[in-house]
């Protein structure tokens, strides 16, 4: 399975989004009677499409803007939110063209302490509109996290971090039990992010609600130049799917995969659940809706680090509306707006009837084609970064 | 035979024309000694190229042009030119290199209705030129068109979709029966497109005529970014071509395969036959003619889809006669002009005295060749998009 | 050995200089020791690399230099230098950067006639200057020319066409005849182009006294793009010496194999001689000379092709003298200059004390560096067709 | 193990950085509890990165900045400092950015010969300042310089040229003895360089204290362009540290690799020990400090090669402290500062407690992840050789 990288060292290849495609089916059903809802949590989503916890992305309004569509959008709370009483005045500075060094500018304003009582009333703000509420916490925080977030009535609680296992070790503090959490804090916990069968596995077993999958593909990332590491995301999607189908296998419990990250495209998205996912995860997408706070802009969570910042500022542009990008009609053709629409029209080509059945349908690796719709869609990923 | 891209999951690798060159032959015969007409339909061609069936490639003047080179090109049924008694005005409003959001302009110039008489007079305006007249519809208004277009004379019916298959479901409307349009309407029919084995096999045994392939590759289409699917098209070309191969052995009927879509240069079209096609389809290279009705701009014919866009325009200049991109001779050193010469010269190189000989001409992987002609050829590619 | 790019269908993957890389030997040698000569036609060479019978390339007066220099280059009988009497007219027209198709201008050039009489006085032009004189012509012309070469005194004569095999067919005229023209023509013949091994030893068997390798790969050649035509110089010199090795093994006889085109720099001299070559025949190194008659401007011999031209003008710039581009010191660090020293430097570092040992010296597969000297080589490259 | 290339002809696969990534551990350590010293020729270094020997990145005073920080830089005893009394005053000339052709300008100001008195103060200008001392010579100055180094007090001796084996045959001279060398000349000699097990076996069998790994792969380097050798650094260093394993099994005698060369980012670094380095020696990185006597250029040290110059001239600019660039806190997100951060994160994540356990993490080949980050690192590989 593998290739010899050198003398007796042999490792796999993994696989991006950009080396495969779709192969369409023998059957084809109409796009209108395909099912892509979600169960999460709990809870069932009419869309299966996750907003990232960035602070670019998501601040309680689009959280309840997505909630009402029937979506989910995760706000972070170690971030902006719950830091600044009005964090759009920060949020100015940050996506201000003329600033240079963004990371500097970024490592000062999250240096700011974060309170708790704004926690507790970010949470409130969404809730009070009735939709599903999830947050996001890093480990470090999840403890004290988790309960303001129970007691303020969230839904689902994420605990997030670039990698994630269930056997940290430290001397200098005490880790999170992260097992703990996940069975008795009374929320169901959404853990990530992992990319190995072995991890994906181990986090099912110690009762995580679903698990994240990603490290290193997305837009606003860039652990991979920093630390070398990372898996391309359709080889880590295809792993912790079958770490899902063999513990459904043995206990009957169904745990939701989520790719998490670097999909800009619906063709990406749709490759995401043909590599097995039941959710993907993107920042990308939503900042480009006129609901977002970053008005066009987002920013890697690790970017503000004060030690070793691994993230970047790009700016997408503002291109539509929340239910454009969503729902459509789309008014470009460069696979960037009516992301749901493409997913439908994606599962009637390949004639699955509900996202188990996309999980089910053909991949190719396809790395060579250079059509004119390739050639914009790497510009349109080189550009971003601009 | 494959390559896995994550646990216990292999997957193919496909093929596309940047990534394979034709081996010189043993033998090599005088280019004026080959044969390159095509059997389609129970006509003959001298020219074994199709115009593809878009608005801004083939209008009724240009197939009869194409017509009395004896080649075919195929008049798009549902689209301006039945919409509107003057579609030059709107093609006027298309190729306004001024325009903004192409996509929007498209998707209201296309909400004008079809006027069943216009199906007829566009028919009519070719076939009083006594050419051969093949047109094309999808599927949801074939069986209306198709007696339309059998009543004005056409002779060549086409049935397109991004994806066919014989097995459509829907619970909304009655699909179309593609069995019985091929059997029973009194017109050959020509079905596509595909891109596997099963499919081709599929519809051959329904009856179609010839079997388009292609799904994704075209320079105008974006199926690939807007919904993941796509099959590089010597991967497609080479898989139908085997079902051809085995029907004709089964049954003794010979049904052809046109590939239709992702060809650039005469040495793409080279490779498309040495993959296993019939005859080949495609729309840059007819689009640069003079006598093009989008006067070097074309646009996918699901560009103007109001829900999902799935195209784009190009703009690939006027470069000549549609004769001297035909035939010749060449006044340029790109490939792009005397497409015919070019395939006979191949042909005499590698030794093949007709299209059914180069089938069997040798293939070789070679996709890192960055000679001046291919980076100029590459260049192209991408500055096409503009 | 091969790889299936679609259902039953295996072909081989090939190899071009950029995919490759030479590794070091376990003894290095002081690279003043090294032997790099050639013989070749019953002559010694001290420099094994040849210029190619291109007009921008070689002259009577490029001839002479570089037979002064004890190297070789080819005059071309069927270009510029026996069509007229004065060519350098018709070059400065060729070489304006003002024209803006050059390849129509080239035909109109190439209409005029050869004339016997000037074929004769430029092979005497080269001949009083005492040096080796090889000259070329396409198989059409060759039982003429080759009578004109011998009474003035040539020395080698090259039959050279895009693709070359011993099985010409045609209706229309009665095939040139090699065999008769290697053994009894009274002049050794280097017979090519060709790729495989099939067709090499072929050549070999009717009596060619070398054999060109290389279909597609030169800069100024556009086989690839126009036909689709073309097999990468690493894989076809490694097919082609291979028949060599055989024949040789079967009648004693040595067939020198000269890798002909695609070689931009030392480095990917030095591959074609590891991958089996005896001697190297290029355009682009030599026609950045001062000596070059197209100064600094180069052009395919397919360009002026009435009815399909292949190929291209390009302008590489004058660099240095010849003896500066042959044996240096250099003044640059990209590889263009002193390729002797290239070649010796590199038969050091390997441990070959001659060609031959140099041609088992080990190769690895390197495709994907990114350094920036190969930066440099790439943009070089792309530049090069401006 | 290998791919065919031709006929008869199989070759390796090697690999490069930009192919590779690091897979996430199943357990996770806090990177503060990772230990990264590197025991080498008898010293402890905090620090396991090493200043290459160029002349733009290592003068007495950069050696001596490393030295505090418990890191190693190496002075180059053949280069400016020990030609000229005021290097300075050169190399203001050679960074000056209005020069054209660098290398003639290089070419002369290394014409200059070495003094020997030079040699003898540039070392004590180091070691009074209480730091370790490593100078670097060419084979063929080693005898000398070795003694001079000795005499002058320095505690490390390198000897490096691009191709070292302990074979090396010269009519003209008379070869090092490297075994006498290592074995009695009373120093810790490090020797290099090299890419094949075979070499690095040899080299620890006559004695080096530490093996420089890499041919070809440095930013400022040219000779796969120029000579066509190389071999990518992955898989040079994974070959290498095999040996290093053998020999260790077999003599008990532990003999450092040191990865030499093509490191960018800290991505690069960490990849580097994944591979198998125990250190890593690179240029462009120390070259961003201020402390650089270059100010952010650098330049090859054969490219002031009077016959056949092989490097160039890069200009890095000059992006923070050697303290920012070594231990943060990073103010970029590029991946090249707190370089010893990234390291220490990656061991965190991949759960390996020390540099030896690092180099049993598991890689991935992940060759076409065109993330943002990725394109940035891409990009800034391109523009730094303008």
């Amino acid at each position: 399975m593998g290739v010899f990288i050198g003398r007796d060292k042999e490792v796999r290849r993994a696989f991006g989004y950009d080396e495969v495609a779709i192969v369409p089916g023998s059957v084809t059903i109409d796009p209108e009677d395909v099912d892509i809802s979600l169960e999460l949590c709990g809870f069932k989503f009419d869309i299966p499409f996750i907003a990232s916890a960035m602070d670019g992305v998501v601040d309680p309004k689009m959280a309840v803007a997505l909630g009402e569509l029937n979506g989910l959008g995760v706000l972070n709370l170690d971030g902006i939110y719950t830091r600044y009483e009005n964090p759009y005045e920060q949020i100015k500075k940050i996506i201000d063209p003329k600033v240079k060094n963004v990371t500097e500018v970024l490592q000062k304003i999250y240096k700011e302490p974060v309170k708790e009582r704004l926690i507790y009333e970010r949470i409130r703000e969404i809730k009070k509109n009735k939709v599903v509420c999830a947050v996001s916490s890093i480990p470090q925080n999840a403890t004290r996290n988790i309960k303001i977030a129970k007691d303020a009535g969230a839904d689902i609680f994420v605990v997030q971090a670039t990698v994630v296992t269930v056997n940290h070790q430290s001397s200098r503090y005490e880790n999170i039990n992260l097992e703990k959490l996940c069975k008795y804090s009374g929320l169901p916990v959404i853990v990530g992010n992992c990319v190995t069968y072995n991890v994906a596995l181990q986090l099912m077993e110690i009762g995580a609600s679903a698990v994240l999958v990603g490290v290193g593909p997305g837009a606003a990332c860039t652990t991979r130049q920093v630390l070398g590491i990372g898996v391309p995301q359709v080889t880590a999607t295809v792993d912790c799917s079958k770490a899902r189908d063999y513990y459904f296998k043995k206990t009957g419990r169904y745990v939701p995969i989520i790719t998490d990250g670097g999909m800009i495209t619906g063709g990406d998205i749709c490759k995401s659940f043909v590599s097995g996912a039941d959710a993907v995860m993107f920042g990308t997408g939503f900042a480009k809706a006129k609901e977002s706070p970053g008005k066009g802009y987002h920013w890697g969570m690790a970017m503000p680090h004060f030690y070793l910042p691994r993230g970047t500022r790009i700016n997408v542009g503002t291109t539509g509306s929340l239910k454009e990008i969503l729902l459509g009609p789309a008014k470009t053709d460069d696979g960037t707006q009516n992301l749901v629409g493409a997913l439908k029209t994606c599962m009637g080509n390949v004639g699955a009837k509900n996202i188990r059945e996309l999980q089910l349908a053909q991949l190719i690796i396809a790395p060579e084609i250079k059509s004119e719709g390739k050639t914009y869609q790497l510009a349109q990923r080189v550009g971003m970064g601009k």
